[in-house]
């Protein structure tokens, strides 16, 4: 399948990213290394026009917080934001601190908020005890968001490790393609999983890690325009399962593999005087869904590929380097 | 069905409740009006001792973190948390802190911590947007941890509303008995949900709020000595499904309903030698299991009325008052 | 809340319902005490026009067939079938049979035909396991449908226990309704389950039956006018299981506790040159849909307890009488 | 990893696996070519002795019977029937004639039965409208159950189209060894889905297939001697729907991809006289389950490959051809 202009989860018109990257050196022993990626569903107000959205878990050993509610009512209602394991709570506290301050009328007493944070554990390289991230970061990110945006050892990618080399942050898209309708689906992943004896690439060079390693996590962002309800997004997620499955690893117990998906095709509004809400889907047994299947997949495994692809080679606490990964 | 000694959560032997209430009036417009509950499944160390656990969502218009991993896992690794909706990243910190203290080996890259945080939504009392509630007060929560605890306008129940009268924690429990077997389901209750004319209470005062709240939320803690593993305790979860629904609520869209049980007959550990971990479960045709599920629906029942039987009439922001319910 | 006209699942605009009921004394042992009931979501052709529907399990001890599909398309393409334990495969044999005929193209390779069909085991009064039902039984249910349908002990509910007396079928209904928009909430039950002691209704008269009976089960239809998707139908799935609680009933382990509600609102199409399915939803947090879920509550409830008014004494194999329930 | 020494489910101890084909040309548009597959879980009694097990739904546009019992009590106690999508009703009557045949004590109002019927749509070959299976073929698939068994084009397999050449029954094996602990993982594939296009081996011949063909589904069966239960089945099965998407598909929207794994390592009695049941699982975070993780995916992987390479060409309906698939 052709992919989009940017190769990227930004392919989809109005989503961006945005990260902060913290690395410093602390002492012989400890190092920050780590940071915080956001990823906006568009550029208007995230809790007055919700997009649908679903999820998926592949395997639940993870501390992803906000699925609850989005498995409910179908709609995401903030940007989601990715960090590391122990920064789920300063990310939650600094993403509502933003949100509540560009929405005053949320907590009068007749409306909440979901926040969705996604993360993986990046504490070989990390100090991550130190909980280097702060609730400010979390604006921060938002703020800096953008259609281009780095990609590798970036944001909460910084401390990340994928397949026994440098992981992190990596994206890929696809365009599906009937008569004269187009959509395009773009997948973000956050890589912290896989043994390097695992890797579906040909040709690539196992790297020597003598030290063991945690088995890690993944966390896939799957966007489109495609005009697709909470049922349909999560059966994109599926396909982008299968995607992470393609790229050789074995799904390991320690992993937390979690797949959120979300539509920019329509929104929902937060008030509304009408008691409906229109929405015009696509057809689950169309050809365009067929490509969006496929386009998932390729993405997911792509996206994931280029994560290591585009990761340098860095070094974290205690000295330990992490290498890039590369082909013989 | 008889009841425990204490009709409570704690009847189940080794289960504590602590609280911190936080309650201060600002200025005219603004009161503190809440605090955090913490329920604690034994008295060791939670970490190094998992106990089997499970969740149901009833109504998923909720915020509570953690239940991917007990899921996938079936079994929780630490207390269990309550607070208000815009409280869960400051309790999930301070229960982060706790703990990494207590386990200095948590976090160095082959292990992370699963912590259980719900809430409920108190902002008709409370000025919920001031954020009162400080990670530390987490960990005086969980320090003050006893079988004998307050229950009503207390810890995190001090500004939630049930029944358009005040409510917050409740409890109750109920023995399941055969030959010389006993096993204790305990219920814990946090009641901030339904309107005041769909109480199931006979000659209950319907109480007059001129003022739309919230359709609000509940959660439910299940704890029970008999030995039920993970896939049982889901099915306990719905059996307190069924006891929320007694109390005469409709399951509001915006409700928060959520219920977590846990057994505390055994423990599986973080580090083993063995490959194996030997359980003995209940069966699932065992009059005892149909007494557990009998007494989950009326400990569920009850712990939802106590927790109005106990609360004392609260004010709060703007000068709200919240009266306690009484019988005609 | 008010109550349609015929106070009936049938007040939704097109839904009707058929039964056969098979009842022979064969010798003193043995007695075909059974049926076959038939829910029709509308009256044209199921298959090419597709109602949206989902389902919810709230306690899996039953064999219903058809859910794995529902729940994945979220689309019901034939009617509710309803039959006795050992009665499924003729059933379903019957409905293929009788589906096949009205639709030549299915199963041309391009094509399959998803049918549902619920049970519960009436064999405490039918000798179920001659299995009397025969295929041709399902098309003569399905083609005596009509919206005035008898209820109590006839159709699959001929056989059937219900709180140790006399159940069956039973239907009610309830009206949503808010400015110039009415929606009706139409509930079937099908109603084996609960013992003498939990019923919740005051006055009713305990019957005494010496012997053990099984745990039996429960199938709930929801029909709809409102216009909800399958994530909504799910959540009045859900408001279903609450009114089964209501009744009393603990829901012991072997009972199939089953909910499967669907909309007439709208269809989607088998075949369709567009790419897209245009629909109009109900909001979640409409008024209506609050009355939709506390109607289903009601309704469930009613529904069931009509099961009970409605049925007769009747007698079965080995002579068992089972009585009709009274009030004292 | 290592294979088992028949590369297949039956390396599992106890596990048999049964085929009746039906082929046979009624005229010139009409075909027979179809059959049933039993897999049985071990040699004796299967509703007496339960075996835990699990599923997993990867692509639900499938009719598969029995998975609402086995999720919620965590048991199969009948052998996985496979036959065409118009056959599971004989096949569910079949396997229920034999069973109650064999265990005279079911069906007397204390007991019932829950019965797993898998199936895929083989109308490209098979007249599948015309349901030549009867009941009485499913005895004889059962009967005829063994530890060596036919691959490819036989039994439920005989009509099936998998990749754009002839699919049908695969089967393959993977050994977890740690120290002196030796588990087998042995899966079965009924294969029917996935476009020529997609297939991921290298090297494999296009088939030119003039005519457009359903997508098709895919049922996978996993047996295990590893004490593992319910819930480290489920995670067994999601291995299982990674293998499939390693093999190429997109996981199409018609497509039933459907998951059944079981363990043979312990039972759980239909009666008994203790109210508890004493179990030893494997830990999931042993070596063990890594090892078997990654043989549910590459047997999984190879199971649905055998099911190709052992495949003969096969002349069905119409004078259809489905040649057997080659490498270049």
């Amino acid at each position: 399948m052709h992919k989009g202009k940017r190769n990227s989860i930004t392919d989809v018109p109005g989503v961006t990213v945005g990260h902060v990257t913290l690395n410093e050196k602390i002492n012989e022993e400890e190092s920050v290394c780590t940071g915080v990626t956001a990823i906006l569903p568009h550029a208007g107000n995230w809790f007055e026009q919700k997009v649908p959205a679903a999820s998926f878990v592949l395997n639940g050993f993870g501390k992803t917080a906000g699925l609850v509610q989005v498995d409910e009512l179908g709609v995401l209602e903030s940007p989601i934001m990715l960090t590391n394991t122990f920064s789920v709570a300063a990310v939650l506290q600094g993403t509502l601190d933003y949100m509540l301050a560009e929405n005053p009328a949320i907590g009068d007493s007749t409306s909440s908020l979901n926040l969705v944070v996604g993360e993986c554990n990046d504490s070989y390289l990390n100090s991550m005890r130190r909980m280097a991230v702060e609730p400010g970061h979390a604006a921060q990110a938002i703020q800096s968001a953008s259609a281009d945006f780095a990609q590798g050892a970036v944001g909460a990618g910084k401390g990340m490790i994928c397949y026994g080399v440098k992981g992190g942050i990596g994206s890929s898209s696809r365009i599906a393609e009937y008569e004269d309708q187009q959509f395009t689906a773009g997948v973000l992943a956050l890589t912290n999983f896989g043994r390097k004896e695992e890797i579906a690439i040909a040709n690539w060079q196992a790297e020597q890690s003598p030290e063991k390693r945690p088995d890690g996590s993944v966390i896939i962002i799957v966007a489109t325009d495609a005009p697709l309800d909470s049922r349909q997004l999560k059966r994109l997620s599926k396909r982008a399962a299968i995607g992470i499955g393609r790229t050789g690893t074995h799904i390991h117990n320690g992993s937390g593999d979690i797949i959120i998906a979300f539509s920019t095709a329509y929104t929902v509004a937060h008030r509304q005087q009408s008691p409906f809400t229109e929405t015009r889907v696509l057809r689950d047994d169309h050809e365009l869904m067929a490509q969006l299947f496929q386009g998932v997949i390729e993405a997911t495994e792509e996206a994931i590929y280029q994560s290591l692809f585009r990761a340098a080679t860095t070094v974290g606490r205690m000295g330990r380097i992490v290498e890039k990964g590369k082909f013989l």
